[in-house]
């Protein structure tokens, strides 16, 4: 099967990193917890919305990313049996382009050049398996979409979800 | 139709650029006509084919490369009619996916983030037309396949051939 694995949300907490910089610059302990349903910026006074809104559009954002649990070990366990492809919508963040592919280059080397994929609307990408934290990237896509589960996506209920990376590999290995 | 067009060679002037460079660099008069059938730096000296073959890993390379003849004016009669991505190999030249970003913002800003691709195989891509000057990109594309003459591919004869921008206009407009 041909699988595609978006980056933040799935193999990258971008989400995480959000909440640390928000922490850090106005000397809050806003949790992953206080959030759930929301986006991180939804969940700040609103004064400092625009400051989160901000956050990917800065260089040094996406470089320090840490990898999402388990997602290297399970990734190099499926690549044995299927042609798996990261798909992340990087285009939208001009900054993040080449970050991204540093950082796949330190935790995802065994993803060669040819199966690395920054674009915009997913559902141009030809294959079987497409795993997003986002749902409108799984809309048009045309074989199985799966929900992974991040904080700001907890209420969404039309796709199917995986909570984990031990769980992923438990449907597709 | 969904088409996909592949940016160097097709949109802008890379090989135009190595033939520049080339001969700034060694006081030489090198010509496109000089190389037909035959890559840039298959057509120069031993000793300086990998002065030739680095120029791509090197910043600023993409960045100020030319357009090519007519496909500005062409891509944006096309975009009335149909879906058009663009679609680069770029994944195996890191240093080129900001330029690549940055060079479509000045001369393709009609095309937005959403509709702009870096990959490495491009037989991922699920759509109609795909125009692109390397035949291995067009091998397993599944839909039509058409071969833009450069000079390295003008020996090339197992796809539909495409010479200019308005050709591709007389053909899908």
């Amino acid at each position: 099967m041909i699988l595609y694995l978006d980056m933040d949300e799935v193999l990258a907490d971008t989400y995480g990193a959000h909440i640390e910089i928000y922490n850090e610059e106005f000397g809050e302990s806003l949790t992953k917890e206080d959030c759930m349903g929301r986006e991180v910026w939804q969940c700040v006074p609103q004064a400092r919305q625009q400051s989160v809104k901000d956050h990917a559009r800065q260089d040094g954002f996406f470089r320090p990313l840490k990898p999402i649990e388990d997602s290297i070990r399970v990734v190099r366990e499926l690549q044995k049996k299927h042609e798996i492809y990261i798909a992340s919508a990087a285009m939208q963040f001009p900054n993040s382009l080449r970050e991204k592919s540093d950082w796949l280059d330190e935790y995802f080397p065994f993803i060669p050049w040819q199966n690395r994929i920054l674009l915009g609307h997913k559902h141009i990408l030809d294959g079987d398996v497409l795993i997003d934290d986002r749902s409108y990237n799984l809309k048009n896509f045309k074989g199985r979409g799966m929900l992974f589960t991040s904080p700001h996506n907890v209420h969404e209920n039309h796709y199917e979800r995986v909570n984990t990376w031990p769980e992923i590999a438990g449907l597709l290995l």
